[in-house]
């Protein structure tokens, strides 16, 4: 029998939110998407589409994306480096800087793909508790791990964030790897983002995805800008042609139209802030949220949060819920279409009057 | 400073065939894709492209794909690992079976990936010479590693591939993982593949990509087969969201319709000999080929390959030149159209007659 390698089988596996079968109609609130409609020039890119964009080998480089980055954000092209979605660059930064033995700060609380990487490459994980109110302090995070510390900001599932100078206090006097994983970047205030940090300290990588704001989960494009010294060596050990050439022609086609992303963002917020007032006008409690997710707890006395979940899984409404310590009593439900939530809070409201009766439709 | 892992910091970057600049009209037979038409059933589901494929994560296992795949190999779906690529899944393979320390053997000369990732993995390379027409002989890797062998079957860059049979000989006598990579194997003669003995032997992987003769090198999706328990390691440590919804799609429709495929590939077959009888006639070398590249040297006397290989980059012709032993006096061809034949052999004669002046034209 061939030997499976040790880190791998005892590796819990990473779990994505769940995904409705094939042709089943499903409202989907579980994977943070942003369900609003395509920019029209991501719309007109789809139709250009040749097929000679399948049949040759894609820019490795991503060069056109990385350009129409640069130019947006101010980041030097060569400080930019494509990847299949975030994630894969997660994968990648552990294995240019990180050894075996060699250990990582997280918040507890975050996105449980660091912790899986970090398995993967053995790599040790120390998760450092955000406060009562999810609340990282960035330097709580250095003292805990002299490698790298990895922070998402806004944090993933609580929805809190950090302003960037808090963070660049941290990368004053932290000398490992500070990364900051911005997913959720466009929907936090003004102040947040350290993208225009990375120029100015050479420990820093941010991460950024075409998933959320952007709205491209399904095309796979995440990047991370750092300087040229990091980026250059992550170029060393990627793959190759992660990024399919069709996903960097509609990442390239977002990236022009800020204005678009920008209203579809607005939209959002003043959707989630008219849910939260509904939900707490209904005795939810609703955590504070700088994201296109909120984290809520039901009502005291009612049905708890994994029968909430399980009752809009019923009814073909995804949310997440996480069986793990904080979280376990609150569901993360992502902010889609103002119908999206109303449906939502119908389900919501018919679960808790109902009960088990209602699941049982 | 950051400090960078000493693997990475010491690694060659694996190295690509290059790419014309964009806009700049050029023949590519430098990476092995297939410049034949698409299946009408890929350019049907290239206009089913619906937005929502972009906007929602796309299904992490590729199911329709995998049950796809499933019916046209007759492979348990349980026993199928779809990849970015068969790239991801040389990665994925090293990580999942093989430790630092552990030895792998290769051909020499062979597909260069496997000796980066494994420079990647901290994994040693055993490379064994090819006997003098490139020919290997599978029972000779076994002799060279205890943990694994990876052998590309048809052989790139040689074009070269061993029966079956042979395979089977190897698997019987050896416990470690045997990776036979089919990249190149719709070219090859009845006989070649291993696929169908995935379920016989628990120790072999077989790896499949969608960028040869399916000629989707620009969707990035290519699949390991193998008996289940390689399988689930596999998947347990793999990126989760790697293959784009679009890149799943296309593929399904290309797997669906293996008569155009054939088809095509009986069209790059005949191109091949068409044009091997060419270059002979014109007293070029040529090496027989099972794939759907050639491997060929000019006659004694005139330019050397390097030259050529310039010559042919002059005029916008891509063909690939490797600076290494055994190599070094050849090119390696990708067997495009027969108009595609036509123009590089016109190219090809005028460089040998004009030599340095056509060059400068």
């Amino acid at each position: 029998m061939i030997p499976i390698h040790p880190r791998i089988e005892k590796l819990q596996p990473y779990v994505a939110g769940s995904r409705p079968e094939e042709g089943v109609r499903a409202l989907k609130l579980n994977q943070n998407e942003n369900r609003h409609p395509l920019s029209p020039k991501v719309e007109a890119a789809i139709r250009t589409l040749s097929p000679e964009m399948l049949q040759e080998y894609p820019d490795a480089r991503c060069d056109r994306l990385r350009e129409a980055l640069s130019s947006v954000h101010g980041v030097p092209v060569s400080s930019i480096l494509c990847g299949n979605g975030s994630s894969e660059l997660i994968t990648l930064l552990f294995r240019t800087f990180l050894r075996e033995g060699d250990t990582v700060a997280v918040p507890d609380p975050t996105f449980a793909l660091y912790a899986n990487v970090a398995d993967i490459a053995g790599v040790h994980v120390r998760a450092v508790p955000t406060d009562a109110n999810f609340h990282m302090e960035p330097l709580a995070l250095a003292a805990a791990a002299p490698q790298a510390v990895i922070l998402a900001n806004p944090n993933a599932p609580t929805g809190v964030c950090v302003t960037a100078d808090r963070i660049e206090k941290l990368l004053q006097t932290y000398n490992g790897l500070v990364v900051i994983d911005e997913a959720y970047i466009d929907f936090a205030p003004d102040g947040t983002s350290v993208l225009g940090l990375t120029e100015r300290y050479d420990h820093l990588l941010v991460l950024r995805t075409f998933s959320k704001a952007y709205s491209l989960s399904g095309a796979r494009v995440g990047f991370a800008a750092g300087n040229k010294r990091l980026i250059d060596a992550m170029l060393k050990g990627r793959e190759t042609f992660s990024v399919n050439g069709f996903a960097q022609l509609v990442a390239e086609a977002a990236v022009t139209d800020q204005a678009h992303k920008n209203e579809m963002v607005g939209r959002i917020l003043s959707t989630r802030e008219r849910f939260a007032a509904s939900l707490q006008a209904a005795g939810w409690t609703v955590w504070p949220s700088t994201t296109n997710f909120m984290l809520v707890s039901p009502p005291p006395g009612s049905l708890v949060a994994q029968k909430v979940y399980e009752g809009l899984l019923a009814r073909h409404i995804y949310v997440r819920y996480f069986a793990a310590p904080r979280l376990d009593d609150k569901l993360r439900i992502s902010v889609g279409t103002d119908e999206d939530m109303d449906l939502l809070l119908d389900a919501l409201l018919r679960i808790e009057r109902g009960g088990d009766a209602a699941m049982n439709r």
